[in-house]
């Protein structure tokens, strides 16, 4: 049996791993535009800040390791131009020898991952002007933010990827402004919750502007100068573009795949497209939010993984399933966790639910223990019945912890009298006698 | 209607204080032994050795505080020496004029909580041989460990308190040694992984003589030798008994009020004893174990703190339950955390279930990122289901978390796959694309 996968970072190479774990006579063969592949998207920022030294410190394989390990044909810098499931093959492009050629599979398996949105924005194409997916462009960001004459970087878009980068260029020295769209930055957190980060941010020397758009990028030959719909004019020496991504799905559009929320593919559990022998999974793919049962597109690297492995599993002959996300999300912003999880009161309402939300001042630990403080945490819950549905919290401590202790409930359809009644872990330094979790679980009972 | 609370750390205060809120118009007297009340007993070690410089750090509440805050007549140093269920009087005995009397009751909550064992072995009443359970405890601790000739203690029992005293003592620079009469200290958490905490403890300068019992104290006047079954002698200045603690129910038991297990009072999950108008709640009563089903006495201040708001809750006519427990608990040794939830192997099967177990080397967060460690991680699964029924967990760094995530999955009766499936936040400071829990998840499906 042949398996091709096409795209090779966190989703493809887990699929081809675990496809060869699965079925030992399955030949795979791997194709990926880039010619890194299996890195750590997630730990771009880090490196560009300098928190991580080494560029090899971010790819998990190199192409060559990720061959002899598994066994798996790679074809790096190869670009898939076409997918023909009536004859089971795939056109390629080699990247390197500019030549171009067919490849024949039994099983298919579609990786292609996300890319950057570039607005259609007048300068776009000014040197410096930067977006943030690959390991490459960090190298691109390196390479310019080395550059002594680059001083003030301007960050478009306040979603996580520029609230990453904006503490990774503040720890880099320069002088970041921020320009957003929306009134306010973490559209996944509340925004009485994200003023705390945006405050906490000016606090590190970030200058928001908020409720704005950007007009035009001039300079010369390098980008010079942000223009804003207000008018304001930023002066910057590089500028990153974080607006969002968007699913690399044409590929698959064009072979007759169907497609989803947001142009993402469409996938069962099984990670299984609307074609015979054709499986998606990772960034590319469209899934299922467990609270609402909507359809959701969300692409993170912990969901890419899972989904990898089922569909990997799935196409030599396994049988795995990827129930569906809840939301989550979680970001490092200077020294504040913000983090998420579940669904918001506009989307409870459109699932049917009856939503209210708590906000509480949250103690990390014992008042009386070292490294106390507070941090907020947010509760959504279904008035009818008492289920959780949706957390937030933001803080310096204790974040991730009660998030994922919510997700995990959340998950589990638990009410807020579980939120009370499950037995967490206390000692002084790690909680208070009554978690935030549990606290939040009975001032919820009270409204209901 | 008039409330009598009996005792008042975690749960009396927290019965008294949530009456008082349900019902203003109850009448409420405390009646508490010691002198002190509303204190954290959890905080006591550190307070020992100085991380918290200020006694009052530990005081939630004075009596006269607690008394103008909520409108309740308090007596402390007063000690309740018989309940007369017939009469609905109690007595007691006022400990600092020596005056005794008499009070009545409509609604009565017991909350005479715990106290060490001390066992009757020669020499037991030497000086410089003490137990920790209260303030004053604590306060005769460092008035000991102050005196310049104090320089080495034994630590009689290598339990929850034993551990977190090795570490305070080793703070202020006492040579630590721990007798411990298992072959493992730690018997909350299996022994691949308690060696690794005495292993820890053992670079931190303690010594330990393990499946070794003591004999007999030897001193003239304060303590000078600990003498081991096997012969062996232990030089000492100051000898701590921490081999346990039992409930404090000869006042329930001798109204006719039932016990359980370990002598602890039984109560249902209203914290309703077998007599009427009479309620129990905190480290006195039994409750039950909701993995097993099977009654447990697991005395911890956080579960005392809800069982303190049910019993105040419904003594004045309101209506809120406490499930049961599931043995969580969390310590703090040294630099190691220390944690477990659910129930082990031999509890599992005497529950009817066919266990097996998982260990996993857990990384704390991405590998690349500073501060990454690896801690050990212990699932304990049921073949048939695949339930998630216990966890274990030991090392520097994201114990805590798995934890409460797992307690709160073994709670809501969740599965390896469930493991596999919920949906974790990660972000390279905070976890890694597959968190351990979900490692923990996939490795037991394949067992299954």
């Amino acid at each position: 049996m042949k398996l091709i996968v096409i795209g090779g970072v966190a989703s493809g190479t887990s699929a081809a791993a675990r496809a060869t774990r699965v079925n030992p006579d399955v030949e795979v063969t791997l194709y990926e535009k880039d010619d890194d592949i299996s890195y750590s998207g997630c730990g771009l920022p880090y490196y560009i800040s300098g928190v991580i030294d080494e560029r090899s410190s971010l790819i998990i394989n190199t192409p060559e390791k990720f061959s002899d390990k598994y066994g798996i044909t790679m074809k790096a810098s190869h670009e898939v131009t076409k997918i023909d499931p009536e004859k089971k093959e795939i056109h390629y492009k080699d990247l390197v020898n500019d030549e171009e050629g067919t490849d024949s599979y039994d099983k298919l398996i579609i990786s292609t991952g996300a890319k950057p949105i570039m607005p259609p924005i007048p300068g776009i194409d000014l040197k410096n002007i930067v977006s943030l997916r690959t390991v490459n462009h960090a190298d691109r960001h390196r390479r310019i933010t080395t550059n002594s004459e680059v001083n003030k970087v301007t960050i478009v878009g306040g979603g996580l990827i520029g609230m990453e980068m904006a503490e990774a260029y503040a720890e880099l020295g320069l002088e970041v402004t921020v320009v957003e769209k929306s009134e306010h930055i973490l559209s996944l957190i509340n925004s009485e919750l994200s003023e705390k980060v945006e405050n906490h941010c000016r606090e590190n020397g970030v200058k928001f502007f908020l409720g704005q758009g950007v007009t035009e990028f001039k300079g010369k030959d390098k980008v010079e100068k942000v223009i804003l719909d207000s008018g304001k004019e930023i002066e910057t020496d590089m500028v990153l573009i974080a607006i969002g991504i968007r699913p690399v799905s044409k590929l698959a559009k064009e072979a007759g795949i169907e497609l989803g929320v947001q142009d993402s593919i469409k996938v069962n559990g099984r990670m299984e497209t609307n074609l015979d022998d054709i499986w998606a999974c990772g960034d590319c793919v469209q899934s299922v939010n467990l609270v609402s049962g909507h359809p959701a597109w969300v692409p993170l690297g912990s969901t890419a993984n899972k989904q990898g492995r089922v569909a990997g599993e799935n196409a030599v002959g396994g049988n795995n399933f990827h129930r569906g996300i809840l939301g989550t999300g979680i970001t490092k912003v200077f020294d504040y966790i913000v983090a998420t999880t579940g669904i918001k009161e506009d989307e409870a309402k459109a699932a049917g639910f009856d939503p209210f939300s708590i906000t509480i001042k949250a103690p990390n630990h014992a008042g009386y223990y070292p490294g106390f403080e507070y941090f907020s945490l947010r509760g959504i819950f279904d008035k009818e019945t008492g289920r959780i549905l949706g957390a937030e919290g933001v803080g310096r401590s204790g974040v991730d912890k009660r998030i994922d202790v919510l997700a995990t409930a959340i998950y589990a359809e638990q009410t807020a009298d579980d939120l009370f009644q499950i037995d967490l872990g206390y000692a002084p330094p790690y909680s208070v006698p009554k978690d935030p979790v549990a606290i939040l679980g009975m001032l919820a009972k009270k409204k209901i």
